[in-house]
């Protein structure tokens, strides 16, 4: 069986999954669907045999397709999802998922009830740095996790209509609930500003609360001189620094850590510091973006779950909403449920 | 006229300040204090002439002095502080001044009563860097201020009874308070975490609220396996990275920037970047403590204010209070009236 | 007038010659021709217009062309260039533009006598690094040139045929040239070594000494475990370094230097040393490779002289024939006349 | 026993020398001498049991003293260390351990007929990263050595007398020497320039041959305006890089390297390059200068043999002097009969 498939949005992200798509094994791109007709012809000149259309619902509705690809601003995921799924189709989603979890749970429950897959694209997944670091964390190699620190910042791309976080702070929720299995978060405080007269957030700090007392921090920025894209994860053993603009070393383990003495010993509190080894692992240099593509037709094929599903998609979308409101009060708490 | 001096404390930091007042211009150290005898036995040994007390309280009562440096543990600060003034000395605390807003204004109004200095030693305030920080600002170079981010972390030094915000933080605000000269902040919101039994947070992340919108925020760790010091600065035409870690390069400016078209312009709205070039300044190298002390000596002499005043010393201690407040209430904000 | 150009060779540099060259002002790329009926295929389909040919030669005397652009492998430069000169095209060759001194000799004969430009592809000298560095050095900036000392190194694509300098070392010498307006050196000691059974020295380095003393050396490598691209180039007034490897700032002007302190001032002989600012200029970020295209096309036009012109080409040929030679000697010093 | 040290020479290096030996265990540091009245008096200030001399020539003769340290300018060090040997005392030379390599082998010589120890302070080899450089070697860890490339530039302190060969790539050949066990070198070219009326090489670049093909090469300056101290090691299993001028991180470890095919496999000549993991081991801390005292003073009981010994300050000596005769014939090769 060869999953068919169909990609709406040809603007930005659009042409990578439709490369990456004509070359996926196992699935075919038969369709897309833009309506800049300069983008269509684009696309038609490098891939004669692919439809285009310049219309998303003719697309949808297309019947020959098995699964449709949605690469259009964030505020028509929703409804283009839902239409998809309505038609019977596998339903693959530009990040974020949605702009509400209330949105996310009905495209949820929809591709439950139809039976059909419902997956995300929170490309950096798939990337070899957070692959490895997925694989320390859950070969223990790190030890209980004791912080997430990360910090993404640039100067430009401010998007009109949704702040910092939904551009930024997004990827790093999604690495943050891939490597810990879906941690749940019982809490979010967040800081914001906007440096603009429409209000959008330039500039954000999202902090994630867990029942354990562990913290999450992002901080995102559009407008800062340098391009900073560096994550710190402590564990009880070891502690990771993946930073993501240097071209190759992205991920450096530290063999360090300290030991809080027990009263026993001690008469005071004291505490003993380990600085060890530092290890840098070759990583997998393969495009992200094809084990996307790859993991939705095999877990169409396969009735499986991708790493990047809906669940986790939910989280990311759960936690930016919360943060939203709490930047709305100053950093006041919002409490999560999920 | 020479200013005669006694200091308080001879444990990580009071050597360097019997160094620097030993060799200050206009002042003469004649005493120090410590209950710790090896410490007093070795200052002795290399200053012969130095009268060396096991009790403060002898010390602050010595006829000959016209002033005290106090650099004990942050609980003692504020009794020995009024002691000091109280027998008609000049005094000179380490940071933090005190342990609350409270004690600091209390120690104020005493030291105006008196026609007594009150110093805290902000050492960084002294630095080439900071220097230049305070100076470009000044001079227009950099317009508005956008924001003040600032990350100081490490991995070590916990302090048993207070937090890494009064250890760390404690330095990036009272260098924002020092290039600002003295911005208001109206709330604080902040996050925390201890990861030892004692509860004392090791991990902390602090955001400051100010009335025209802009924002201050300011990250520490004791648990961090890399040591960062480094601080951006956003202007309206420039941008400033204070990296003190470099061992020279520790100031760069960068001509970057963006611009908001404004409506009429653009059904859209839009921005465009700037990216220029960027200027590493030479720096001062003289020694930040030198510069303490020869203010401090100089200040008494014409009844001027100090860099490091006790108004500044007040202001960092409100935000600090503040800050442990909001890390109670998972960032709920804490309003200031400063 | 349009110029009508032909490019021979379709390895791994002339795709990116075909697509500058498809899109010059004031040229038009008629034709192609490679041994390779894939690499010509994947031409064809992306320009359909243009003629494909199998042989060289019958590129060469295509009626139609003005200008003959030469990609292929360095022993075939000479033979081709000489053929295309003598059926009336101008030539633009690929570097090293030829095996000898001897060969480049010839055939700058022969352009000059058929009235033809004969220039050779040394991409670097139209980036926007060397553009600003050569002004730098135009503007008297920098002072006398007092040192150049590059280094070109990382780990991989052994070349089987031509050693390390002409692979390298190449660029590096034509940056040289460039910058200091053809600076002749009265003699070059090189020093190499192969680590293969070939022979062919994958490490060398090679010194070109100067009439009025000054050096300049030139490391290459292809067994590094890490990627450099640093030149340092000192002058007396001020010292740049030119780092390839960095993505934005590139190069980096110090405001640093030393004087001597003549004899009447101390019996003895003294330095002071200097360190200023430093200063990170915005470079120009267009392609540079179509900087060459340009300046190729222009020249044929105006009967002016490229910036990577034969003269040029021939002191870098020149210098790399004589740095084999010394290689052989272990360093003893062949003498050039330029 | 104890070893009774005397020291000559209170300049730069001395004081250093002077806190090592009166902390090493096993030795008792009883004089220094100094011409300088100043630095005598310092010494004394601090040190109030030692005994000091103006003269060097009386600390010779003081007849407790079993060993005798000389820290004085280069062109006195064979002068003072023959006395010190004719006076039946162990003799510890500051690098380099003479002017020429007759010298040298004169001293050993002495030393031998006497029964007394000759050593040479190359401080480097007993630094933590050297240590680590010599285990990974002496273990196989990193195969057959390919080259050894090392730079070491700085702006700043010309020595008027000796090149910055005898002063900077003294060094890098005390390494080389420790961390091969004595490589023997056949040939030495040598290129370098003075910027001074004086004529004393203020860069120079320094290459020594070996009879298996293998290249060393170290760059040396006075005159960059940035401070580079890094050293490459590549091997047949492994490539090392050792960074000074880093804190902590001072070694990298990759698992790169190459292969070559043989033409079996193969009608043309073919690499594959191999790019893996990287290690930085944590590195001893302990001051290097600590362990050249313990080395001395513990040699000098057990008649055993230092780490920096007189053969191997030879082989550094030797090689500079080759080096000086080459500059002198810009690069042409010496013969080394070592």
């Amino acid at each position: 069986m060869t999953v068919k498939i169909g990609i709406i949005g040809l603007g930005y992200w659009g042409p990578n999954l439709v490369r990456n798509f004509a070359q996926a094994t196992g699935g075919q791109l038969l369709a897309v669907s833009d309506l800049d007709e300069g983008r269509r012809n684009r696309i038609a000149a490098q891939y004669p045999t692919i439809q285009c259309f310049a219309d998303a619902e003719a697309l949808i509705h297309h019947t020959d397709l098995d699964a449709v690809v949605i690469a259009t601003p964030i505020n028509s995921h929703y409804d283009l999802a839902k239409k998809a799924l309505l038609a019977g189709k596998h339903v693959l989603v530009e990040k974020p998922l949605a702009t509400s979890a209330v949105e996310v749970r009905e495209l949820m429950n929809l591709a439950a009830e139809k039976g059909l897959l419902l997956m995300v694209d929170h490309t950096f997944l798939y990337t070899g740095a957070v692959q490895k670091i997925k694989e320390l964390v859950e070969q223990g190699e790190i030890g209980t996790l004791n912080y997430f620190d990360s910090t993404r910042i640039n100067l430009g791309l401010f998007n009109p209509n949704w702040s910092v976080v939904w551009d930024l702070a997004v990827h790093d929720l999604s690495i943050f609930f891939y490597i810990t299995g879906g941690k749940k978060p019982v809490s979010v405080s967040a800081v914001g500003q906007s440096h603009t007269a429409m209000g959008i957030e330039d500039l954000a700090y999202t902090t994630l609360f867990f029942e354990d007392g562990m913290m999450a921090h992002i901080a995102s920025s559009w407008i800062s001189p340098v391009k900073i894209r560096k994550t710190l994860i402590g564990g009880s053993k070891k502690m990771v620094i993946y930073d993501d603009v240097e071209p190759t070393e992205k991920i450096k383990i530290y063999d360090s850590g300290f030991t809080v003495r027990t009263p026993e010993e001690m008469h005071r509190w004291l505490v003993d510091y380990r600085f060890g080894d530092i290890f840098i692992p070759k990583l997998e240099q393969k495009e992200a973006l094809s084990g996307v593509a790859h993991d939705f037709i095999h877990c169409i094929k396969t009735g499986g779950t991708p790493l990047s599903n809906a669940g986790l998609g939910l989280q990311v979308v759960a936690v930016m909403e919360a943060a939203q409101e709490s930047i709305r009060n100053q950093g006041a708490p919002v409490k999560l449920s999920l």
